[in-house]
């Protein structure tokens, strides 16, 4: 019986790990649930899976839980909290936590758990060198749930040399936008993702590939790949998730439903293989297409992976940028394509600094995340 | 320096090994090659290879190549002389013969050679558990280099446990035709494969898809896998070339283009990769379609997989039945739907006995050859 601590367990990574959870209860104890503010679906959720650990980070919604908790329930609150109960032990914990404020916790929880089931991609693309060397320091496994690396990991896990790598992109809400019609779209065009069911910053990510930068950089950061060797294809379906070219040009393809619970239970259940009834349909006629990448009409990409090549703080500061510009278009303050501005605004201005501790991350994602709002409010 | 014995060079496997091997000049040296009769693209391929020992089957072309043929070579003529060429030793040896006249060949040069590249199927369908048992008495590698079979292999050599397995099948040169239209094929319509340059039989068992139940027995014998585990699924295109299923639904697919150089340098290379330069061009825009099978429009796949179930010596019958069949239809004797008759005469006809000894493989390959042509001759 492996004991589980799942962070971020109100989100869309949280939900979808206790729907695998919820189906093995041989095989796995939910010990702890940490969520952000979402008081009434942790509640829920304490009720179905009676942890014996419980953490909001939010400190009005932590007051609000207290009220209504059960006595058996140990509550941590706030951030101070939080950090508590990133210090309990684990046998698998689900990093479910999304954006760079995931960081803090993993790094701590690295070093009490086994394994972690790491869904937030921030931390490898901001801290990739700090978790990673955290992870050798503890000897903590570390697989990807995010669909795409977790593919890759499925192909390269094996320990089989690759020549060569491709990450299937679906392209995102906008794809087929002509630059001009990019000027108008709402944020309910872009949120409608047109095959994954995913928060809303990852969908907008989704739109601007930007979100495929990033993966190239976990790629990187998982598989020591070149990011020379790591190719992109729109693959608009969503069932192949990764490719893996060995140097006869023969290639390993990984593929699954659009599903979260697939990669999650892989990642729990690694190395056995969880039962599971929802696959491809062979039964049916269907496609697969793959079209090769518009470059031009995904600059964000482009940058996202030129600035990982400086090995600077650029990536923490194209980040919050990212983030907060995201948060400023889903709040309606400004158009799609501003993000496109304030990304270009920060790359052309952020100070080259090498990142030689997890708080130099901190400062330059501060840094950087007053440096967009100051910008975009010239936008505005 | 590995040294090669190429059987049937002059057939498309052998010319296809001879391509791979001409570039890999510094790892194989080709120490013997045999022919059935082409003398004229032997005498060139001994020309260019230079091998110590030839062998010519055809007693009449064997005579032919002796005039001509160099001192330093020695030649081995006939059926005696295939004898005598089965028993060199080798490091690889390329088992290039079609039918099942390959299998005595085989079972001697398994005692031989350190591995074979097998492209033959009719010694694995007739002759499976013979082929495998010799091999295992003396360990030697069957490396498979059908494309479904190889890619396979590349699949399940990791030693990972998959619940079902997909072998795909293009649907041959007659997919599209209605029932109706079968009846007046051509020897030519059924030559045209969509994707696949191959021999006229394994072309026209394409066409009735007997030949991917060959493969599903072939799949079956060198992996172990239940028959319920085998699917067939229609991929026109011919890139994906099988595919296998973990128990969560996780799929993995193996691709290549639609060329036996690169099974077959697999065959040659492994556990190494050669660099090859013909892959899948993710540059531009294509697409992979996956349409199920319809199973009553190819009577003969069901057939032989109820056939293969039985394990007796129906296989053999049903094999040498459909060999003749298929040569009465090259020679436009009869119609190609009489195919499917002759094939439905022998299996309603043939005398259900178990297969105790290679002997017994010969006799019913000659009943039911000659059962067959009686059978046929009622049809011209």
């Amino acid at each position: 019986m492996k004991k589980v601590l799942v962070f971020g367990s109100t989100g869309s990574i949280g939900k979808n790990s206790l729907d695998c959870l919820r189906k093995s209860r041989e095989d796995f104890k939910v010990i702890g649930l940490c969520a952000y503010s979402n008081t009434r679906v942790l509640m829920s959720q304490v009720k179905e899976f009676s942890p014996r650990y419980v953490c909001v980070v939010d400190e009005k919604s932590a007051k609000d839980f207290e009220s209504a908790c059960d006595r058996g329930v140990t509550l941590f609150k706030g951030k101070e909290g939080l950090k508590e109960f990133s210090q309990l032990s684990s046998d698998i914990s689900v990093m479910g936590i999304s954006g760079i404020s995931a960081l803090e916790p993993l790094l701590a929880n690295i070093r009490r758990t086994k394994r972690v089931a790491l869904a937030n991609k921030e931390t490898i693309v901001c801290g990739g060198s700090f978790v990673f060397s955290q992870a050798r320091k503890y000897k903590t496994e570390i697989l990807p749930v995010d669909s795409e690396i977790n593919a890759l990991y499925q192909l390269l896990g094996s320990g089989k040399r690759f020549e060569r790598v491709y990450l299937t992109a679906s392209g995102g809400a906008l794809f087929d936008y002509t630059p001009k019609a990019l000027e108008g779209v709402s944020v309910k065009d872009v949120l409608k993702h047109p095959t994954w069911d995913m928060g809303a910053r990852i969908t907008i990510d989704s739109a601007t590939l930007l979100n495929k930068g990033f993966e190239a950089i976990e790629a990187h950061n998982f598989f020591n790949l070149k990011f020379d060797d790591i190719g992109i294809v729109i693959h608009r379906e969503s069932k192949i998730h990764a490719l893996a070219q060995f140097q006869d040009k023969t290639i390993l393809a990984c593929m699954y439903p659009a599903d979260m619970r697939i990669p999650i239970a892989f990642a729990l259940y690694y190395p056995r293989r969880c039962l599971n009834r929802i696959g491809i349909d062979f039964s049916k006629a269907f496609s697969f297409t793959f079209l090769p990448l518009p470059r031009k009409r995904f600059p964000l990409l482009e940058m996202i992976i030129d600035a990982a090549k400086k090995e600077d703080n650029s990536l923490v500061c194209l980040n919050a940028c990212d983030e907060k510009a995201v948060d400023y278009f889903l709040k309606k303050k400004i158009k799609f394509t501003d993000i496109y501005k304030a990304m270009d605004y920060m790359y052309g201005h952020y100070l080259s600094k090498k990142l030689s501790s997890v708080g130099d991350i901190f400062y330059w994602n501060n840094w950087a995340s007053k440096k967009t709002e100051e910008y975009l409010k010239t936008l505005c």
